[in-house]
């Protein structure tokens, strides 16, 4: 068969990921576009929360969903060395304290977890109050990892 | 409480997704990133299917999900009138064959489910045919509607 353009596209490529010696360069390029991917689904549920669109309990799971989908997916996109290679606004520190990073990065996932969870039960109020739990974890490794 | 940061980083932009009137750039980004997400995933099974790294069945499979997962997100980064406000090698031809585009893209998602499937059953001569399937259907799409 031919060889579909999608393959081609990523023959220059695999040596990077499929022999786990990512490029920094791609691992930013990733972990940006999932950071990019969470925002895209958190700006409905932020405009539900903070009343500025209807509260619809449906779209709102839906969201928070593909926003716990994507949390376990972050941390591969910071591998050593990957502080530098391209614009990037992770923090050196994030590398001399990963253990923390990883607890902050756990500490999203199991908050947006709890978040989906909450949000397939419709209880508008428990689902702001998680919401904002969630928020309070990007908060806390913002904070420490990423540049302002 | 505090406004989380990811709050504050989403409340002048809350007005394009929330009120589903997205800003062009914004679609834009999202189905890049959606893309980027895509590639990463696809690589290490690119390097498996080519034989240049080991087939890991367990890992193959993860990543099979991972880009099924997203297939079905796809569609709605090419809102109307996203065809132009940042840099983008989608055709205009989208908008004017929607509905061709949305079967192609149904196609993919369809093609990469059964690629999951597939992976799950851990026949390596099953999930490279399914695979090299998926390829072609990113190339039916790209074809017809990425600029080169």
């Amino acid at each position: 068969m031919r060889v579909p353009v999608a393959v081609l596209a990523v023959l220059s490529m695999w040596s990077s990921a499929a022999v786990a010696q990512v490029k920094p360069e791609d691992a930013i390029q990733y972990r940006k576009a999932q950071y990019s991917v969470i925002l895209w689904n958190w700006m409905p549920m932020n405009g539900m929360v903070r009343g500025r669109i209807p509260f619809d309990a449906k779209e709102f799971a839906k969201r928070a969903e593909r926003v716990a989908a994507v949390a376990p997916q972050l941390l591969e996109g910071f591998p050593q060395g990957s502080n530098a290679g391209a614009e990037t606004e992770a923090k050196a520190e994030i590398w001399a304290n990963f253990a923390d990073f990883t607890a902050k990065m756990k500490a999203f996932e199991q908050a947006s977890a709890a978040l989906a969870t909450t949000a397939k039960g419709g209880d508008e109020t428990a689902i702001k109050a998680q919401f904002a739990k969630v928020g309070e974890s990007c908060k806390a490794c913002h904070d420490a990892y990423k540049a302002e």
